[in-house]
């Protein structure tokens, strides 16, 4: 049998290849130095902190941490994650309305299966995460796109959105957003909340760097602002280890008990193994120093990378200034395209990802995105260099 | 906003809720004695080896394992997969054609993504195992149970059902069915290969207890027999540890590719973490050994309870006799209702899974499900003495 039989699901055919994956593939390389990737630097990872809550976890339990498991999750690692919202963001979320997910990424599978229907409309940001239209693309393929400005979201035009007919979802990263680096501002998610407030929509918050702050303040969560229209994602794969594919949603509990259902369907239940370690390492270690020590090191390079681009980089392309989070992102003169500049980066040994794949639809773009998570500081100034110069040389 | 708003999808609204779950519930009053659970024996697990595994991966790995890793799963465990095959049934599976998932469970819920349009038929064995019904139904709502006998599934019925029109898939679980203990023979998986080869139609192989073993002969796999119409499921949870999470898929390259853009959807890669510590248990440890544990243990559990059943049953209860894995199934005179017996049985400190649950659409059916893994040998003599009762003093 061939995939020419037709025998694929027409869901399948909407969901749009990962360029990124072609692209990390050839920034893959080592002679290149890549602002490509959208890694957590791995050596700020707390791998002692992480090994003796596993040898505690042994010692202190029996085979149960290797038996099947309940749906929700470990409790108490959902009261950690609770009073974590309570303690950092005063708000109240009860362990019951928490589901353990592998990764915030399966909260967007599992929201698009009890929420999505074919033609439901969704609205996302542009620029916005790939991975959450990956995700949501094999339930509906209606994405409206939403801009995003250094402010947050545009209100003018999510207004004449939400006029035109009412989605489904609206789908927001408003902390150092992936790919832009940018924040919405507290005028921004209290415009925004309004909106919706009384609306069949639901506000996704998806907020993976939201702790990842070196600058700035907090503003406050569209949870606290329209909590009966919101939905959070969280998850520690910023924060401890991405391995552990650990992530959360919190979600009413008409809903919740819809999730719960997708869940068990999905794979019956997260990974209770490292939920227990997971549990150990954060009720036994300063999970605040490890969140200082990667915002600090975060900060740093962004710093460097920053200082390094008002140097080389020519003054008609525009960054963002991110306060928190691993990316930032540059506008080039609009007669520029981002993926002709790629395909000269790499013959000068320098990679980044070109906007395109974080539009809906748009190819040619004069945007892309740069990640300071991971490169070191002689590479960031070296780097950066070699772009300015070409971009100088493209103008 | 509510529930009643209508904003969840058409989908969720198809899935069965999880009968069994609310059966468990009640089962979990330790002063009964269940049957109902579906759970490997967990005084089995290899508690310590799986400790020296976690152990030396931490010694001899540095953070990479607690970083993002590939959506196809870490390729020194397929490498053993691979082998596995070939030792164990002489089948040529190259790693590229094998995926890892959060266990069978998720490989259900990619082939549904990737292959399922919302009209399109799946077979399902019938009695047939509900986490597949559940995983299914978020993609299609046409299921076409076809009748399993002891030798397997009902030729005469399939063939009607593929003439009339090719489904999708075919839904099986040759070795040791959940729920009915039933293997189908050497000449059914011909019969059934036969009538596939050359159709569209794909038959989900699922072996979640195949090397478990305790009587009569390996049978072929319908990857022997009709390897362009076979994915294969697997799954550790049986043999090692369920909290892993950690099972697989193996198909063609022409669906290995979409399985992979789903995956990286669903959830962006498998736990990576202890798929290092479950490749080093496995490349250290004599994993054979402690199959043959497992099926030993089984093996006497379930000639515990057949002697039991013959003694204690009426003669007009039928049971299956099977080879290996974890369940008997048990039919009543057709005048009986298991819910009832259910009801009553409850109420004398001893529960099973009554039959509707494995049904599309049947209630009041006369079958149940017996559970011999986890239960201890008094238990069940008096759980098996208690039931014989009570259906004799039904009838």
């Amino acid at each position: 049998m061939k995939e020419t039989s037709g025998i694929l699901s027409d869901r399948i055919k909407h969901v749009p290849r990962s360029f990124i994956r072609e692209i990390l593939k050839v920034a893959r390389d080592p002679s290149i130095i890549s602002f490509a990737g959208g890694l957590p630097n791995e050596q700020l990872f707390p791998l002692k902190q992480i090994e003796q809550a596993t040898k505690d976890v042994f010692a202190d339990h029996g085979t149960e941490i290797l038996q099947y498991s309940n749906s929700e999750g470990y409790l108490p690692l959902r009261q950690l994650i609770s009073a974590s919202y309570a303690r950092r963001q005063g708000l109240n979320v009860p362990p019951e309305n928490i589901l353990i997910t592998n990764g915030s990424q399966q909260g967007l599978d599992l929201l698009g299966k009890v929420l999505v229907n074919q033609n439901d409309a969704i609205v996302v940001e542009e620029p916005g995460y790939l991975g959450a239209i990956q995700a949501l693309s094999l339930y509906s393929s209606r994405f409206i796109p939403v801009p995003v400005h250094p402010a947050g979201m545009d209100i003018e035009i999510l207004a004449t959105t939400l006029e035109q007919r009412v989605p489904k979802l609206v789908y927001a990263v408003p902390n150092f957003q992936n790919p832009s680096g940018i924040s919405y501002s507290a005028e921004n998610r209290s415009a925004v909340a309004e909106l919706l407030r009384g609306t069949q929509c639901l506000l996704v918050e998806d907020d993976p760097y939201g702790e990842l702050r070196f600058s700035g303040e907090e503003k406050p969560s569209f949870y606290k602002l329209a909590p009966k229209n919101t939905v959070l994602l969280g998850s520690y794969s910023k924060t401890v280890a991405p391995s552990f594919r650990l992530g959360w949603i919190v979600a009413p509990d008409w809903l919740m008990e819809k999730l719960i259902i997708a869940k068990q369907a999905a794979d019956l239940h997260t990974n209770g193994f490292v939920q227990h370690i997971l549990h150990r390492y954060l009720s036994t270690s300063d999970i605040k120093a490890q969140i200082d020590k990667i915002s600090k090191f975060y900060g740093d390079q962004k710093k460097l990378m920053m200082a390094s681009i008002s140097c080389h980089f020519p003054s008609a392309v525009e960054v963002t200034d991110p306060e928190g989070g691993m990316f930032l992102w540059a506008t080039l003169p609009e007669s520029l395209s981002s993926v002709d500049l790629f395909n000269r980066a790499i013959h000068e040994k320098v990679a980044f990802v070109p906007g395109d794949p974080f539009y809906i639809n748009k190819v040619h773009t004069n945007t892309f995105r740069l990640n300071f998570s991971c490169v070191g500081g002689e590479s960031i100034e070296n780097g950066i260099t070699r772009l300015g110069c070409l971009i100088k040389s493209c103008l």
